[in-house]
């Protein structure tokens, strides 16, 4: 099998690097079609990937070529190739969507973001880098196998699909600010961000509950990562809050 | 005067693109040398270089050259270089700490979300990267201008130097839930980061309140700059609400 440098009509990509190889090891090992080992690859105490290839009887081979045919960065040691997938979104779920996304490593980011803070349903509304675009998967630290996704091609399309998730769109024009809201109906609702360079489009101001994250006026906006970063943590501890209080009236 | 790429041991650097350029027009015009622009810059009615700098009787040239030699990205059509200099951190106010940082694009971000929420001390533990690397100003969209910043040759160099500030580490083995904490004893406080690979070393545990904050286990750490948003923007809700009793029992 020759492996090429990724593109997105291929039905194949690729992890670089330890730490997303093992998440598609442990979240996705049926995808797997080979790992590869750089000859310089030393193995720690802890982590060995011959070992742990032998253990999930992974097909393993020691390359050099591939590495500098495929790698972006040095020190890149274990690439893990495997078959792409299509996932669908849970309707019960919260949802972050992410709106004509345009750089690889801030939707990565966002991913690990999601993943940390429990929300795995990733909706992105066309058009939108490819999530398993290599500097996707690198980015999210394989987070990305955690995931379910789904492309839209619109945010029409994405509401008629799940017409009881509340939509959250963040937008400097927004109304309600972030840190007042406190409790969410049940676990249907959607978190809306828009591109990193020019936010959401004015019309998803009628899409849901717009809201803002306070900041001074020294700075434009917040980076998107960050900014989504912020609001996927708030919202964690408001469900966590929710659930725990639950408990103690059932308790 | 000849511009060369930037290197840390000249007495100039410069801004890539408009956002930070007019940052620097506005915070610190007294040592801009040349504001050069390119041939292909359009201007919109909002904002026209040339108007912008002879309104602030700033020198200013057209010139192509210094792009292809300076410009990271394409689409840079105005640069400004400046004369670099030196600040003091406040005392009184709160201090980012960062500890050996190594992204200038990370580093710079995080300028970016510090003055966002009001934080305008920046201090850095060496080793790190330069602030004045244009990365670093160009990722901070120029929010670098509006910081006070300084370099430490440790963290216990820089205690010294504020022995009444009250530390919080960020570290994956932190005590405290970073949820938990509601108030501050004053604007004496640093919130310390470590570096984006390796965070903060584990001898950090000792220097005031380590602090960590919630996620899943299925990723082993949120990125950096992520954490440092979070971190930031609750701090500034923390001061925000102390802020607001303080004025309502005075009134």
């Amino acid at each position: 099998m020759i492996i090429n440098r990724y593109k997105g009509k291929y039905e194949y990509s690729y992890t670089l690097g330890m730490a997303p190889t093992m998440e598609l090891i442990f979240k996705k090992p049926e995808n797997i079609s080979m790992i590869y080992v750089h000859p310089e690859y030393k193995a720690n105490s802890e982590k060995n990937i011959f070992d742990i290839c032998k253990y999930h009887n992974l097909p393993c081979e020691i390359n050099c070529k591939i590495f500098n045919k495929l790698a972006i960065k040095e020190n890149t040691f274990v690439l893990g190739v495997f078959k792409k997938y299509k996932t669908e979104l849970c309707a019960r779920a919260p949802h972050m969507v992410f709106v004509s996304p345009s750089d690889a490593g801030n939707l990565g980011t966002n991913i690990r973001t999601s993943i940390g803070f429990g929300f795995r349903d990733i909706a992105i509304i066309k058009l939108g880098v490819d999530i398993f675009d290599p500097k996707v998967i690198r980015a999210s630290m394989g987070a990305i196998f955690h995931s379910r996704f789904a492309y839209y091609s619109s945010y029409k399309e994405y509401m008629s699909l799940f017409p009881d998730h509340i939509g959250y769109t963040f937008m400097l024009k927004g109304v309600t600010n972030l840190k007042d809201i406190k409790k969410v109906a049940d676990d249907r609702f959607s978190l809306i961000f828009g591109n990193e360079a020019t936010g959401l489009p004015d019309e998803y101001i009628q899409y849901g509950n717009s809201v803002y994250i306070e900041h001074a006026n020294d700075i434009d906006s917040l980076n998107l990562s960050v900014a989504f970063g912020i609001a996927a943590n708030d919202f964690y501890n408001i469900l966590i809050t929710q659930q725990d209080s639950l408990l103690v009236s059932q308790g």
